[in-house]
């Protein structure tokens, strides 16, 4: 573990070549750490002092909003050989984030070849596994021996982001197969690719959107993916690495979106409060505008509340119990339909898998209310002689409000990826607010109907 | 894609051959998902037909529970088979989930050798990385020579879980160094591992939790990482595939926790609908008896609200915004501190910052309320006399219960940590019920503050 109070030292004492020595020690991930935690004006000094390749490995490790800044702050010639140096993926990665007017001017730093690589991984759709993609691989063809094969690993290998996996393509460049390195690297050095080879492989398409390589990834045992077009045509390829991150980004998009929270480009502790209130604010306001329909629908029963206060007391009782099962059920669809376990024709088996559930739950807890107002009356005869009235009201309240909320919440979701939006945008709160204006409707059209004449 | 009605006609026709031969085109991860789909009836058959390497490698692709379940149905002879082929990490998954009398009856089924590693890796916590590593692997030593480490490759590869990652040992099996297969495949095969070795690796301890290393791994460019005791002795290896699979199970388990459902193990629409209901009812009734606890704060106030109705008006309002600022703090929370950003140690930072954030949040909130209670009662007279008074009570108990909500929603997973319980089982929906009945009190509180003397 590298502390910055030793980096301190170095830099007080202005000892550039000891700082050189003592960083040498060190991998890229150390450093990338090391980065991380200094002080603005401490990280380009820093910076310079560690051994060139290694400081392009520790950059590429950065967050990207960290990149970005370091874009800013180091002198351009740096910026160039870095940016050059860069794996495709990553500087897409990087560049997607760029405004216009940088894109451009780190654009001109590139080499024409690096330019054009970059261009065109940019060309493919935002949230495709075009973007992921990098064209650093090895490709060989079937009637090469594996000697042959370890030979022009040997020559072109070193840029290869990959060398974990080898691909198979004919002399049009269609894909013809995928073949692990140990496969190669267990076979005698005399048998050509064409005996060993299987014609099984799994390959991503250029266009289709980011999370289905982490589904595909997660069900298959591989470290990289190729990335063909519709004709089949070798474009690239996909590493673990790079979808394991991508899929810590998606999950933690969904869980904020989930909790009402826009989701945040940066790790909790560094995002600058005012733009942290921004993001919660944004949906808190939305939420509130919602609930205060709730206001409204109360004073629409005002006299009815009136002649019978008692209405009022489960009120905060028969909203939550909308919104809690409503949370659920959104929960499960949400994460169903993100982990590609059901899909938006699925609604119909969702539908009738819920009206079940829904109704089970919602029973439940209707005779779990009907016996707290029962056993509550029998001994304080808090709710007079019409709790028979009330229990009931209650009752009947909460079996069709869990009812409501468990349908809300999972066709919610479905309704929304049909129509183009991210399910995950239903949120657990949003439900809730939802359910709750109709539940108070339900709530007191079940008193009208259970109280009138009595307590009404 | 293969169809399970392709494989119904082979069945009904008995032509063993003839579906011997059709399945023969197909790779492991399509068996898998054919076998995923067929009838129970059938599944025996078809398994038997397939060929053994095939089916023994798409049996480590099926889900736990579908393992089990092939467990019972299979003929003793073929279990023994599959279970002593299985890579030992996935057995040891496998395992784990296995009551006492079936992990008995299935460890006399392996081979003296195999049931050793398997006790073995049996033998470390559950949730350990112990758990989650192979012994599979390649480790060498430091003065052998390039061509010296291939051709120790090509006789004893075959059983290594990965080739892309090779270990070097030095004589009492101490962790030296690890090195990427690509770095062998480019050097010249007469160096010696000495000269291109850095020294520089990054281990797991086997002790360690599990999600540590899903941590290590999205940080770090590895497709395996090697897995160290405390005195450095190399144990085994973790790889990138496992880890993709924990990290999208445990994401999983966070979001179902946050929903306020107990997490489910099998895919939402494989879970039988009583054991969905269990799962969510759970939940459900303990917030319902939370909940309850707002009636009676509700009663404690019933003389307060029989003499100004319009209190009521305002309840879920307050309630449910109390609920959803705790919601996006503890949502932001519990992920912060699954990804590692935050640990139990900060809390006096994040309790700064929530402090800030909920007070600006309350702030908007209770300005946006005011001015809804006023203009509403400039239009319609609706609130009368005392608006204004109506008005302060609504908009500093939003204040307070905005402020109350974040912080109980932010504190609330950390102290969780810190008591060694999962942070995410307090979820949103959990947060928003301990706040209700606190929102309650603080909201009758600022009423008699500010409503005393003139609608009190």
């Amino acid at each position: 573990m590298l502390h910055t109070s030793e980096i301190k030292a170095f830099l007080d004492a202005k000892d550039k070549k000891g700082l050189k020595d003592f960083l040498s020690d060190y991998g890229a991930e150390e450093i990338a750490d090391l980065l991380n935690h200094l002080e603005e004006e401490n990280l380009l000094l820093v910076f310079k002092a560690i051994d060139r390749d290694l400081a392009f490995t520790a950059y590429e490790l950065l967050d990207i909003n960290f990149q970005i800044a370091l874009l800013d702050l180091l002198p351009n010639k740096l910026v160039t050989l870095i940016i050059n140096d860069m794996s495709p993926d990553k500087r897409t990665a990087l560049f997607q984030e760029l405004d216009n007017e940088m894109l451009n001017k780190h654009l001109k730093l590139l080499t024409l070849s690096e330019r054009s690589v970059a261009l065109h991984l940019l060309g493919y759709p935002e949230n495709s596994i075009g973007r992921l993609m990098t064209p650093d691989y090895i490709a060989v063809q079937a009637n090469w021996t594996i000697s042959d094969v370890l030979s022009y690993i040997r020559k072109y290998g070193e840029n290869s982001e990959t060398l974990n996996v080898i691909y198979i393509i004919d002399d049009k460049g269609i894909l013809v197969d995928d073949i692990k390195v140990r496969e190669i690297l267990i076979a005698d050095p005399h048998t050509r690719l064409e005996e060993i080879i299987d014609g099984r492989y799994t390959a991503l398409s250029v266009l289709d959107d980011e999370e289905l390589a982490i589904n595909v990834f997660s069900k298959n045992n591989r470290v990289a993916l190729p990335v063909i077009d519709k004709n089949g045509l070798l474009l690239g390829i996909v590493t673990m690495d790079d979808v394991l991150r991508l899929s810590k980004q998606e999950d933690t998009e969904d869980i904020q979106k989930l909790g009402g929270v826009e989701a945040l480009e940066e790790p909790y502790m560094d995002v600058p409060i005012p733009l942290m209130i921004r993001k919660r604010a944004v949906w808190l306001i939305v939420l509130f505008f919602g609930e205060l329909l709730t206001a409204s629908a109360m004073a629409y029963f005002e006299d009815e509340i009136a002649k019978a206060v008692v209405l009022a007391l489960f009120v905060p009782l028969i909203v939550s119990s909308g919104g809690n099962s409503g949370s659920q059920a959104a929960t499960l669809i949400i994460r169903a339909m993100a982990l590609g376990e059901i899909t938006i024709n699925d609604w119909w088996r969702v539908l009738k898998r819920e009206i079940v559930s829904g109704f089970a739950l919602g029973l439940i807890l209707a005779i779990i209310g009907f016996i707290r107002i029962g056993m509550w009356n029998y001994f304080t005869n808090v709710y007079g002689i019409h709790w028979f009235g009330i229990a009931a009201t209650v009752s009947f309240s909460l079996l069709g409000i869990v009812m409501w909320g468990t349908l809300m919440g999972s066709m919610l979701p479905i309704a929304l990826k049909k129509l183009g939006a991210d399910p995950a945008t239903s949120s657990a709160p949003f439900v809730a607010t939802l359910v709750d204006v109709t539940g108070l409707v339900i709530y007191f059209t079940f008193a009208l109907l259970f109280l009138k004449g009595t307590l009404l």
